[in-house]
């Protein structure tokens, strides 16, 4: 959760006089995403979200992020759509922070999806895939393959407290491994790459909202599946769950076909996401920041699911044949 | 700003299934309040906040603070309404903590309050003790003169780092005069106890709404004139602004007579208002709760106001003849 920024009345004014969105009737900072400030704002004409972007994301980027959900809104994907000021900008700036007004969507995350979410959940990451397809700007994964060394790197082992040495090993040996063996060709295009269970809103047994494109980039279509894999089918006690797999590949792939060659590469590409977490909630555990309001994510969580990808073969293992 | 406690989507249906209010569409954490957790709530028919009362907050007095609430916005009093369920209770249990849905109440809070917002919260202040002169429940003020020393004496010099130890004598020496000097006999009633700007709403140039009723009590209306006086007449660098006291006073006066006592004991109740509120946050200092979401307010804040009126003889520093 995180409010970071606070907007004075005279701010927030100033820039609602740039949209024709009525005046301001409340602005309420909400307990959402990570990396931003959000607030709730009612006005004249109803009810959105407006988020401050704060430092961890890059101002550069804010084009392709705000293009894509503009993008994907357009073509009727549950995307919050940004709402375009007067000059047909969505983009702004508020508080010394670039900002955008985005559309409020209803609907609410689970805390730990079934496998029926886990059905939806394919369905809609296969038609964001495939939506995104004809979105003209590309962005670069920042935390692909090519930036696991060097954030390992970036992490000593003694700031650690309590970690096995052992493990770091570990994980250098997993990272020259993926180094190797990591695919050139699989079919690609704009991924979410972050659709964890909060970024996924469920209302009346249907998915109501995507949310949070602020880690989507181009990458591997399959990858995606595999930080999905990762994040939604797995239990608390890091056990697999490999009906709620089985449910969200064939959600996917009642959208879009995989290739073999996509379902070959599965367990490798899921053993790289989860290095790619496990790297940066490391790098996050290391570099704690002394009274955020955000507690650090546990890395080991991340370790352990790598150990289970470890052990797979072939895709069977994820339910499929 | 404050969400301690997460609610599943279980238990979530379960409570507005008591409700004419229909399905829950979101439920969102806001960062409102610091006793408590507060959630936007959008359901079928409207906005609402959802709040649990956490463990500061006493359970046996929830039916006086919800009951003032009813009280108030039934009286046209701009108090949000608690919303019965269908049995006729306001207050529920969810995630194991008392639990009020409450009205959703437009407007805005200010950081600091212009010459003109204190008129306006005079008059709302004398609103509020006129509206609520019928209200049956009782609450005696657990933060009222007889709570200061004992509060006083559970916190330790030796914690406080960087504080001067004459500050604490100073500090009990204004006990002991307050002590001797406390009225026992001023017009008395429920008074709000707590309203700082984060309380109050404003929208356009009107009071659209005041909140948190969790400190309300029984007591002397004038010195929730007191407590006001401290909270929105003292500028950042606490210099005493005597253009938004007067304003602040007459407001008051406007809707409500004063009696000659009670302006000739201000300058007392404005003493002890500061009192009351050095101690509270010189408690909440020293008794900081590892990674909780509030950091303390600055004692030393109220050391200075509690000075300048030691140095007042008569309301007349405070703008009024």
């Amino acid at each position: 959760m995180a409010v970071y920024t606070e907007i004075s009345d005279e701010e927030l004014d100033a820039l609602l006089d740039q949209y024709d969105l009525g005046e301001v009737m409340s602005c309420k900072g909400i307990a959402e995403g990570v990396e931003n400030s959000n607030y709730l704002l009612h006005t004249g004409i109803g009810y959105y979200i407006l988020t401050l972007y704060e430092k961890r994301v890059r101002e550069d980027d804010l084009p392709f992020f705000l293009g894509l959900m503009e993008h994907l809104a357009g073509h009727g994907f549950v995307s919050p759509r940004p709402i375009a000021a007067r000059d047909g900008e969505t983009l702004k700036k508020v508080a010394e922070r670039p900002a955008a007004i985005i559309e409020f969507l209803d609907g609410r995350s689970v805390k730990r999806g079934t496998a029926q979410h886990c059905a939806l959940l394919g369905e809609t990451l296969a038609r964001l895939h495939t939506i995104s397809s004809d979105f003209s700007i590309q962005r670069p994964n920042t935390l692909s393959i090519a930036s696991w060394r060097p954030l390992f790197e970036s992490c000593e082992p003694t700031k650690v407290a309590g970690l096995d040495p052992l493990i770091f090993s570990e994980i250098e040996k997993e990272i020259g491994y993926l180094e190797q063996q990591w695919p050139e060709d699989l079919p690609s295009g704009v991924i979410h790459a972050d659709l964890f269970p909060d970024n996924i809103f469920f209302l009346n047994d249907r998915v109501s909202g995507v949310i949070d494109y602020y880690f989507a980039c181009n990458d591997f279509f399959a990858y995606d599946l595999a930080i999905c894999l990762n994040a939604w089918c797995f239990e608390s006690d890091n056990s697999f769950n490999i009906t709620k797999a089985r449910k969200l590949l064939n959600g996917y792939g009642a959208v879009r076909d995989f290739s073999r060659r996509e379902l070959d590469y599965l367990p490798l590409l899921c053993r790289g996401a989860a290095v790619r977490f496990l790297l940066t909630r490391l790098y996050d555990w290391i570099n704690q920041v002394e009274g955020a309001l955000v507690k650090p994510k546990d890395p080991m969580e991340y370790y352990k699911k790598l150990q289970f990808h470890q052990a797979v073969n072939t895709v069977s293992a994820y339910g499929l044949d």
